[in-house]
């Protein structure tokens, strides 16, 4: 087969067949073509888009380019859980434990994450003591024994996808929705779960700002999941501004244990009970999202959420006692107050700012090898809604130094929006399944 | 300047500004662009194209990247000629001792074909002695004295366009009409002639397929020469067969000293008046075309433009015996000729199978470095419209030896068709100038 001709067909607008896409994931795995051709099948792909029948062709042959997990020594049905990503979103460490009381068995393996705050793993390493590289046989053994782990990913989880990935990233192919859904649900495929949850964000602080965008990366990624034979609710969740009040690692596993307390931000606690509801009925842990929803709000009641993030904390080593007390986490330095430049009632406050103040006081890495500050953050004391007096604290901001915490401050002023009228949106604006798409959710 | 943003901005279906443009072709020229980002970039204006406005900024970035011929020395309007090439055309060496018959100089420098039967370089070379590689003093001095030269390229001129056509033959961006306009004409204009006329061939036998496509490239050549202070008549002639009967080098040039003599075949004497007369018009030696077409069929008749191609051949140090020997050209040791397998009227003969019988009988080169046989090649003695009974002589087939020469005839065979009406088609099917397109050409 030859890779010009694949181009060409693309380039015609024609639908791939599953040789050609087959020999182009081959071909990007063992090397054999080079990149610039490869970018120039990306642009055609960008540019003409492709079919959903060539899409999960293309997902499950980036899914087979490398290691494959298996999860068969896990009775009944594994669920998975991912998100688009978002700045505050700490709702996996929250709900894993949740569902893991709900009887719902956890064995998550994640990559670290690049971006604004750091990823789970990040997160879940500023708690003294964690480890996240954990043997097969001790992830195996925590399974089995208390229902949840979570290490790193050293496996070479869908290679063709990050060579792909950096290519994108380098060729102005980055934007596109099949591409973006085909990359995602490579390495869920390859992940070994029957059963997957996708909290796809939307808004400003979001990669998909409309409801339109989201949508379409929900339905292609449900419909990717679904033609390989696994089972998908795709959500798509409000993201106009930072989710709950923290954002920074310690700070972020300070408030998932309020959250499991039942004392956490109600936007955050909100989204935890709708994920968490999604993935007991993916789990068959019950048949309806009354009920699931039910079934984890007592878990954080009754403390058994709570009892179950300290067994696994203290499986994987970590320091149990933070649940109770947070000072022994990680604490900044420094530690100062943005305030309210005037009167007025915050309107929006802009993502990717904070995200990129988070950058500034390092509670995130731009590069791979960037190290991590797990004690810096904010904490937003005042959200989208809330009136505030001039000089009122804004936030507070965690930095290592009084420089760093000073240049972020003026960032987070500038994230804060005081015209126009706060906008009220629901957390959860729709889903697909295998039914399409529902969007009439008015309970949430 | 960002080379992705570049990208995407096209990719978005936006105009590239100039900056951006030559930023573009700077980059490419001093390979500071890894050549996945100049892929998919071309690919992007593949498939949504580039306005006229960016197309001559291109153009000329592309033009200005090397070495520019300066033929100030030259008196008078320098007039260039370039065919996007045919089997059997030859119209560029019977042609140039015309005009210059008529008073215009002719300073040539061409490159070594690529493709089915050699370049313009290659057919002279088979004239024994005659050298193609002369110092630009030389150059200077037979175009001086005799008004007619033509030598092989020895500058580098537009690198950027051969780095990009490089490219866009690996990775399916040949086809765009745009850059085969940028392409063209930036060596064109990077050669120093005022004024070009250009030979844009369609039909089968042509890489344009359609008088549309033609016509389109066409437009696109013109409105960069204009843009460019250029004066252009950019001609559509019909290719639906080869041209003329000859096909290989030597053969081609006994062909064309058929044509100076007033005997050559019909179609290709024609071609090259009708071109001949538009260079007369754009150097200024005529005012209309017919009384440029008088102008050359005097010198065909008075034997003006023979006796100026005896000059040519003697300057570059060539036998000018040939011009009444023909014998003293190279002849091959094989020549049989293909019959036509049962009674009928040739109604097409496909032009792409005689290019590849060409290269069976190594009349042309795959590679850069491929040998020619000078000697190799066909005469078609039957073309479309002839009657022919089984067995008749459809064609000579010249070769080095038998094997080669039995492989070429099951393809010449197989490259006439008998089947349906032959089309009677002019030779001119209009042409492009400052006006636009004329297409009501009835005298021709």
């Amino acid at each position: 087969m030859n890779f010009i001709e694949v181009i060409e067909n693309k380039r015609n607008k024609k639908a791939l067949s599953e040789e050609e896409i087959r020999f182009f994931i081959n071909s990007v795995t063992d090397g054999s073509v080079p990149d610039y051709q490869i970018s120039a099948l990306l642009m055609a792909i960008y540019l003409n888009g492709m079919s959903d029948g060539e899409l999960s062709i293309l997902t499950d042959a980036m899914a087979k380019s490398g290691d494959r997990v298996d999860l068969s020594y896990i009775d009944g049905i594994k669920v998975d859980k991912h998100s688009s990503g978002g700045v505050g979103d700490k709702v996996t460490l929250a709900v894993a434990p949740m569902v893991s009381a709900c009887g719902l068995t956890v064995a998550k393996m994640s990559g670290r994450g690049l971006g604004f705050s750091g990823g789970t793993i990040d997160k879940l390493e500023s708690i003294p003591g964690f480890r996240t590289a954990l043997s097969e046989e001790e992830f195996v053994e925590f399974i089995k024994r208390d229902g949840i782990a979570l290490m790193g990913q050293t496996k070479n989880v869908a290679p063709a996808d990050k060579k792909i990935y950096a290519l994108r990233d380098v060729t102005g192919t980055v934007e596109s929705i099949p591409l973006i859904a085909a990359s995602i649900m490579s390495k869920k495929l390859a992940c070994g779960s029957d059963s997957i949850v996708l909290d796809v964000k939307c808004g400003s602080g979001a990669f998909m700002k409309s409801f339109e965008d989201a949508a379409a990366l929900a339905e292609k990624m449900e419909h990717i999941g679904r033609a390989n034979g696994r089972s998908i609710y795709a959500l798509i969740t409000n993201m106009d501004q930072p989710l709950g009040r923290a954002v920074g690692n310690a700070l972020e596993v300070k408030e998932a244990i309020d959250i499991l307390k039942g004392i956490g931000p109600n936007d955050v606690t909100e989204l935890c009970f709708i994920i968490g509801s999604f993935m007991l009925l993916a789990g068959k842990k019950s048949d309806n999202l009354d009920q699931a929803r039910q079934m984890l709000e007592s878990s954080v009641k009754n403390g058994s959420a709570l009892e179950k993030f300290k067994r696994f904390i203290e499986n994987q080593g970590g320091d149990p006692r933070i649940i109770h007390d947070p000072e022994l986490l990680p604490s900044a330095k420094t530690v100062i107050t943005a305030k309210a430049p005037s009167d007025g009632t915050v309107t929006s406050i802009d993502g990717e700012k904070i995200g990129t103040a988070a950058l500034t006081v390092r509670a995130g890495r731009i590069l791979k090898n960037d190290v991590i500050d797990h004690s810096s953050g904010f904490v937003l004391l005042a959200k989208t809604g809330d009136k505030v007096s001039k000089g009122q604290a804004l936030a507070e901001i965690h930095a290592p130094d009084k420089e760093t915490a000073e240049a972020a401050e003026r960032q987070i002023v500038d994230a804060y929006g005081f015209s126009g009228k706060p906008e009220a949106k629901k957390l959860l604006l729709g889903y697909f399944d295998r039914e399409g798409l529902h969007i009439d959710q008015n309970k949430y």
